[in-house]
């Protein structure tokens, strides 16, 4: 494509900005673009002197080849698209590194959209990568919308889930059950006495709305449960949104005697709370988070939260998007990779 | 693109994908592909009905326009490149937090590269942003290689260094002296009469070393440096990293009446291993850390930090980029918008 646009001349500097064009290289070194463009392509098409000779010049005009052009020539572009709902919420961070660290040593380039939770951004992420004809699609969650499933079922690309767990993915999916993680840590909170369970939450996403779901009616099975003492804002989750909801949960329900906390963050908050009133923590009050980030065992007393395995989500999505664009098989293309209930100081009145 | 791809036959099919191509719409209104791409270009110059037969047949057969093709037509890519050394590091979150409010609205798209502290790493980014002609780049920091350096300098685009100060950027750039931060942090502490003042440290970034510079010429000026009292290990920092440095000071030099962190989660982690060794916070033992992050505010005792403007480091940023793209004047190009000390808890002694 440079070499078309030099043709046009005076047009091409403005195209180009400015930037040297291989046909620029083909005229300092003496030969035709088109010889170049088969350097580049082939080295071995060429003589040893004339790729040395091409090399130099490239690098003393400091001519960068264009991957849009060359993405149309060899119709492989190597982009895995990435779709996640926030670059600020901590949960991701670990889902990342899982993702970069198996990329690493491949020519797969990973490019990052950050849907900031809006299912219209989500959509319009989705249409760019396969416009920008992605190989290989990563997206969050289960829940987009029609016009984003149907995007990606006919995106002739692989698509992986990640985060959730349903039998009837796009394509493929790595995950787990928010549901059946939350009524398992609502469990353990009745199973240590406590009888007065309360949640707090700040911006509830589909995830987080499933566990409480499953957190409430765990509660309403055994008779505990009371809508006054389910606190949430809209707000973004932050340790001080969550000693603030805790402040005005323990003030006007004095009563409450644990307290699951949507994410971690807002279980930290919740601790500062508890410590600035006074509380006894797990005597006179238990702490759960959700997700198990590494400040859960640090702190002082130590948090008891569901590890999730969010570095084996990454890695796992990312090999599975690989092997699925070189034809491998996959095995496995639903995976259910679980959780783990954490117990600490935090909920552990029995000890 | 797309149309000559389809004239090869067979092959069009493994090159896009089995993905629809301007010609299948073409095809399917009766109209030749040039018709149809001038549709899209410039729909003024087709009827209301072709326009609107056009937009049906596109939905039905679900043709998404290849932005290669377009970017190489309209020689305008719309993408803004920023490259950061963490999507874990939650310093960066409130700087992409920035940078995405102020493109919103714009038709400007932003992607995001990962050096992963990596100069090799940066080094290819910018070339592959360079390559993707991005419309301008923002990269973190003003320690790059030389290659990069003339790589930027070369770019023909605009170029914003961000997070650190230097009067000498390679074009625009909004930061902070992370040197007279530190600096007026060791006085702090110093005039709360801390006398036996450690560091600990995790990962040493290039903003971390200046830091630490400033800081030990601080404590040498006021006779009070003791090497054995810096700690720092080459992990990422973390709160358990922290605690973990924090137990093994404390241990070593029960004498430390004082400790500056590298970072907000290592200050978390030294709370914790303080509290947990029982001493008294701040009359026994003095705690900061750096950036103040939000939970720094929350956590009982309440932590000293330096507090840095990272969300408007990224919005000045992207507002720099995006008038200078757009040839606007950029009133400061070079922007030093400063830090605040903000004391708490932690080390305010004489209160």
């Amino acid at each position: 494509m440079t070499q078309k646009n030099s043709k046009i001349g005076g047009v091409r500097k403005r195209k180009n900005f400015g930037r040297p064009t291989i046909s620029d290289v083909a005229a300092k070194v003496g030969v035709s673009s088109i010889t170049v463009s088969r350097a580049l392509r082939d080295p071995n098409k060429v003589s040893q002197k004339l790729r040395t000779r091409i090399a130099e010049v490239i690098e003393e005009i400091n001519y960068i080849a264009d991957p849009n052009a060359q993405a149309l020539a060899s119709a492989r572009t190597r982009i895995i698209g990435v779709v996640i709902p926030s670059l600020s919420n901590h949960v991701f961070s670990e889902v990342l590194k899982g993702i970069y660290d198996r990329v690493e040593g491949t020519d797969y380039r990973i490019l990052i959209g950050n849907s900031r939770y809006s299912e219209a951004e989500e959509e319009r992420l989705v249409r760019l990568f396969i416009g920008q004809r992605a190989e290989a699609l990563i997206i969050t969650g289960i829940d987009q919308t029609q016009t984003t499933r149907k995007l990606l079922e006919k995106a002739h690309c692989p698509v992986v889930q990640i985060m959730e767990y349903t039998s009837e993915p796009v394509d493929m999916l790595v995950g787990f059950d928010h549901g059946l993680a939350a009524q398992q840590l609502v469990q353990h909170l009745i199973d240590q006495g406590f009888q007065r369970i309360a949640s707090i939450n700040a911006y509830m996403d589909p995830r987080v709305k499933r566990r409480m779901q499953a957190f409430q009616s765990q509660l309403k099975e055994n008779g505990l449960y009371d809508a006054d003492i389910q606190m949430s804002t809209d707000e973004r989750p932050s340790v001080s949104e969550g000693k603030a909801l805790a402040m005005k949960l323990l003030k006007q329900h004095p009563d409450v005697d644990a307290i699951f906390c949507g994410n971690d963050d807002l279980a930290l908050g919740s601790l500062a709370a508890g410590l600035e009133l006074g509380f006894d923590v797990p005597e006179q009050l238990g702490i759960a988070g959700f997700h198990d980030l590494e400040f859960m065992q640090a702190v002082h007393p130590s948090l008891t939260s569901i590890k999730t395995f969010r570095y084996e989500m990454g890695a796992q999505a990312m090999d599975m998007a690989i092997d699925s664009i070189e034809g491998e098989l996959v095995v496995e293309k639903i995976r259910n990779i679980g959780y783990e209930l954490v117990t600490r100081d935090s909920t552990l009145k029995i000890k």
